[in-house]
């Protein structure tokens, strides 16, 4: 990813994450997000969830199908400042417990709504996305 | 859609759409959307493009594989007040005159910028989603 996309990236604080179920139907939810420089990170956290972690449809779709695509956009009336980074790649649910823990370093430092919360208990997936295509389109 | 799902989704002015693609790759974009109170409508303009209308990735996908999500999503620094709609539906591209003038008007009166705009263009696709699931969650 070029510079000025990792900085259009990180100044945005919600990003939409969108993966694929068995049937090919795409699901789609706003996440939040960490960017280590060479992947991306996302805690399915304590906000509140109708299912228990592990069977969320985003959870199940990436166990079936990893490819996923995360879009960060900027809107504007003035159409001539709109902006977005795309970003296609693959997505694994983190198992290692210090890959996990420096993944929710990188959130926290992010989202200073994420200290008060249990990221650890292992039964919470945490997403990593290795980036395979990178768009960008506007003013980035 | 229930009545304040439909508030939420029209007082928003950018959704996300998400495609798939025939290897089932997701992909993602910004878009502008009307809705009639039945379906949703989004064209295909003259904002900047890499290649003509009818080649562009979300309509290839759809012609491919006519199941899309579309995402809109307040977000605020208060996590109490995230809030989302997500509608899961099928696409096609609409080809009769009328249709296409009528959901024309409905994207001009969202959206002035559009009035400038040419969207008659027949080789400017005009994307119709018939709504299968809707989810709300959060502060909608």
């Amino acid at each position: 990813m070029r510079s000025r996309e990792a900085a259009f990236l990180l100044s945005n604080r919600v990003a939409r994450l969108a993966t694929v179920d068995e049937e090919g139907g795409p699901h789609l939810i706003p996440i939040c997000y960490a960017y280590d420089g060479e992947f991306l990170y996302s805690a399915v956290d304590e906000k509140p969830k109708r299912v228990k972690p592990d069977r969320l449809k985003r959870i199940r779709n990436i166990a079936a199908n990893p490819k996923v695509a995360l879009l960060v956009d900027a809107y504007d009336e003035d159409w001539s400042k709109l902006a977005f980074v795309l970003i296609q790649g693959k997505a694994t649910l983190l198992e290692n417990p210090e890959e996990r823990e420096r993944a929710i370093e990188l959130l926290r430092k992010r989202y200073e709504q994420y200290i008060g919360m249990d990221l650890h208990d292992p039964r919470r997936p945490i997403i990593k996305i290795t980036l395979v295509k990178v768009t960008a389109w506007g003013d980035v």
